[in-house]
């Protein structure tokens, strides 16, 4: 299994035709995403999906129910950031609008998600009833994910259904972007009868462009005194975070990483600066990269966050900008190039090595600075995430919500494998409780931390309760600033609307029957919950971080600095 | 004011011009809903809605701040429901893609709520660039909404945004729809120059339509011998009871009602029959409705849940069916005409008396029967609900979450002026708690009565925090089976995904620092708690109630006989 969890060899059967007998519709579906690796279905059931629920429970496949729709999208998400694909399955309209939000996030930010909807049967529909949860019309809800997915497919054709679905999966895979499935209820058990194979979807490549592209890139790279490689989330995404080291390695070439792509390089590797996001960023590390006389940019959004709300200072003419989606050199583009194949081979014409070194300021110290707590000094997001810095190892995933849990969290520094997942460009605030959810059924023996601003935890915290049912046992962090801080620092003046009402969030444990709260004030107290919550691996554990309304990170101060005139 | 709380009196200003100065077109926007009697705003800032919000804490409209957007949108459309009118505001995508449910369940049951969502600046869109909470592009949330409103604004251009903002809210008072208005952040503070008024809209109305209308249905009266009139809920919304029950008494045609309009009769009434919903409802009420020789359909949705799954046996040879978007006759239609016109005309004309009585058996009893608890008898719903039934007065507002929430809350007999709320067409879970809030906002001093599942409840029942901050004080009925019963009972079989994580739902008001709970597993408790939470006005009273997880209602036993082969 490939590190994207998708895998088409043999044993998979991708064609999802050994199988002793033709699949109706519902069981083909269910084969095809099993095929991409997915093994574990998010969602809540509802009546027009009933049927296909009950396909799902007699399958090798675990349906995790949430709470809420929404909950499940992101949980879907996160777990297609870890394993290549995540699928959420809810019924129609009610289930389906309530999903469009983390769907649009999981569309921003690449992530490859299958929404499955059930629908009303075909049958039903004669004269256009009013059947309950419809809107306006049958396609309300296709349209709608028209909009906001890669691609839609109403499986209401037995003869197109198989094609439809594999077409849906590839463009997911392909694209690394959300998918709808529309499936009627009384589809889900029609066996069609038409011969169907699958066939791997083929990109063709035209060599001659490549090697054009190719050629330019190293002969850039070759005349340049300080080249600097821009790492973003599309190299994870991709499953291309080895070649990047193959590459930077052979070239010694320096690594810089965007802030939504944080984690994609390990941020101890000798090579590795920091994250650059422009004036928003650390001084030394947006010098540097902008002093760059060849800054290779792969797999980047240049998006304003990842930007520095546009104070980066990247001369077009000075920028290799490879993705996805295009690869541009200064100001001409190249039509049709894949990032791998990109990387590939540029790694087999082996380019000439840098001669600048990372500065020593900004090479990563092999050693921990121990953190020494003043026991009875009230906490402050500074102390408390270089507190949680000393605890990050290799397996652990860190999930940061949006607002300064996201911000102050830059300053962690990953390990070998650390996972650091946020929705740093969508920033849909109450991701990060369901999307630990995902990641810890995506890969239960990992140590995940889930940092969670208190806005951010009202919205979807409550996910817990799938987290202490499937008995999961993250650490989640509630920095209470008792309200929206972020808007505060951003919009300055002490408005009544970024006020919140204050939970006794570390009572969440005993309402859910499960888990363990910790209230910690100072750092005394932290220093004690944390070294409690990360030694017990038997249980949810929940510190209720209290912090001054003002209390803010380095990060978010810079961000507010560039943003308060715009806002 | 009137019932549906909007008035055009020259006191409130219509036109917003009167004011001193020409307003920017954020402060046009706050005075143009403050003429429909909005003195409430539901939602959450977000960066880009930053500005408006500011001008809405400096107006004179109170901004109610929830947990979640999704809620934001059901205590709007609660609001609206209740007080003619309501307004959501939240921030672009991550807000609005948030409320796409919420305001789906108002166009399908025809509440008029007003979805403000900021936007990106103008100014800051040149080049596309890839600015956080993007999906796809900049006109995806339109679009979107664009889908489930019935008219949509964007604020993009001064000279017509004083238009744009009264055609959307024209749209959405004339059709009791939601609409949609985008407003780009750098709109906000512009000051248009153009001259300006308002006026009010005109729907001009064929006289010779509308006799021709009359005339027959008068003549079909007169001919009847077993006149029916089922009342649905459109009465409610255009503020139409009064002309009902004028138009039942003078001529004395007895009354039924559907599902989502119960309660727009009040059911103490001589002439109330009780809901009709085919084979779902009670056998005497369906054959009293099916026997009639002229069924006058008001304001009705015909919808499946509230035509009992199409169990209805309506000859339409027999019906009249008037509504507002259609008048059917038997089988023709007549264009144009407004339901208002049509009963106002009918009363004018005042038809024959009907000849049949309301049966004794029908007829409603004007004492009530005493609830007589076993005490030690573990509770079940349909003993809960005989019991709740004895503490309905005048004053109190019922809210029934979807499930056997709604089937068992349809014995309920409302009073005087007891308001039953529930989503009972689009049928969307956890519409309860935060309607709950909405109506409490737009009646500060009803008795809201809240019952919602447990699968409910743990989508949006933390829309508690709100209410207890604003020291709130309904009563919520947690009816815990510990899953989705409603499923378990339309789709036999213990499937794994109808069960739910139990929660100690009493202790939420410690969590939250205000409220009371309880807990009740015999009609003793019960019987205690509930007195217990109707004499303290002062706060929150939540009831944890412990059913048996296939205990239900004779509704659902019957809803399920019929949709059992369906699902």
């Amino acid at each position: 299994m490939s590190r994207t969890g998708i895998s088409h060899d043999e044993s998979c059967d991708p064609t999802g035709m050994a199988r002793s007998k033709q699949p109706s519709i519902g069981e083909y579906l269910i084969q095809r995403i099993r095929d991409y690796g997915v093994r574990h279905v998010f969602g809540i059931p509802g009546d027009y999906v009933l049927s296909f629920y009950t396909l799902l429970e007699k399958s090798p496949i675990s349906v995790i129910g949430c709470t809420r729709e929404d909950c499940a999208g992101f949980a879907a998400d996160s777990y297609a950031r870890i394993h290549g694909l995540g699928v959420v399955c809810v019924t129609y309209c009610v289930g389906g609008l309530s999903v469009c939000n983390s769907i649009a996030g999981a569309y921003a930010e690449k992530s490859p998600v299958v929404v499955i909807s059930g629908s009303p049967g075909l049958n039903e529909r004669v004269n256009n009833p009013l059947l309950h949860h419809k809107v306006r019309d049958f396609r309300t809800q296709f349209e709608v994910f028209e909009k906001i997915c890669v691609a839609a497919a109403e499986l209401s054709d037995p003869v197109d259904a198989f094609r439809d679905i594999d077409a849906a999966l590839d463009a997911a895979v392909r694209f690394k972007r959300p998918v709808y499935i529309e499936l009627p209820r009384d589809m889900v058990n029609i066996v069609p009868h038409v011969a169907h194979r699958y066939h791997p979807l083929e990109v063709s490549c035209d060599r001659r462009v490549l090697d054009e592209a190719v050629d330019e890139t190293v002969c850039l790279l070759a005349n340049a005194q300080r080249p600097v490689i821009l790492a973003g989330v599309e190299l994870h995404r991709f499953g291309l975070q080895g070649r990047l080291m193959r590459l930077a390695e052979q070239a010694r070439i320096p690594i810089a990483a965007t802030l939504l792509g944080k984690s994609v390089v390990r941020e101890t590797h000798p090579l590795y600066v920091g994250i650059y996001e422009g004036a928003m960023g650390r001084d030394d590390v947006t010098r540097f990269v902008e002093e760059s006389d060849c800054v290779l940019v792969l797999g980047a959004f240049m998006t304003d966050i990842n930007l520095g709300i546009y104070t980066a200072n990247l001369d077009p003419g000075r920028c290799i900008y490879a993705t996805s989606e295009q690869l541009r050199i200064h100001h001409h583009n190249y039509q049709g190039v894949a990032l791998g194949d990109f990387l590939d081979e540029l790694i087999r014409r082996r380019p000439k090595q840098a001669a600048r070194d990372v500065p020593a300021a900004l090479r990563p110290s092999s050693e921990r600075i121990p953190f020494e707590a003043c026991r009875e000094q009230p906490l402050t997001i500074r102390r408390m995430i270089a507190c949680v810095n000393e605890r990050l190892d290799e397996e652990t995933i860190v999930i940061a919500d949006i607002g300064d849990a996201l911000f102050a969290a830059t300053e962690l520094v990953t390990q070998e494998h650390t996972d650091f997942i946020s929705p740093a460009y969508y920033t849909s605030m109450g991701f990060s409780v369901p999307a630990g959810l995902g990641a810890l059924v995506a890969r239960p023996h990992s140590r995940v931390l889930i940092l969670c601003g208190d806005g951010a935890f009202q919205m979807t915290g409550m996910e817990l309760s799938t987290i202490v049912r499937r008995g999961l046992s993250p650490i989640v962090i509630v920095l209470d600033n008792h309200g929206y801080g972020t808007e505060r620092v951003l919009h300055s003046g002490d408005w009544a609307f970024n006020e919140i009402h204050p939970w006794r969030y570390a009572e969440l444990p005993h309402l859910l029957g499960g888990g363990r709260g910790h209230v910690a004030r100072t750092e005394g107290e932290f220093l004690e919950a944390i070294a409690q919550a990360w030694d017990d691996r038997s249980q949810m554990n929940l510190i209720h971080v209290h912090l001054e309304p003002h209390d803010c990170s380095e990060s978010l101060k810079r961000l507010a600095d560039r943003l308060a005139h715009r806002v």
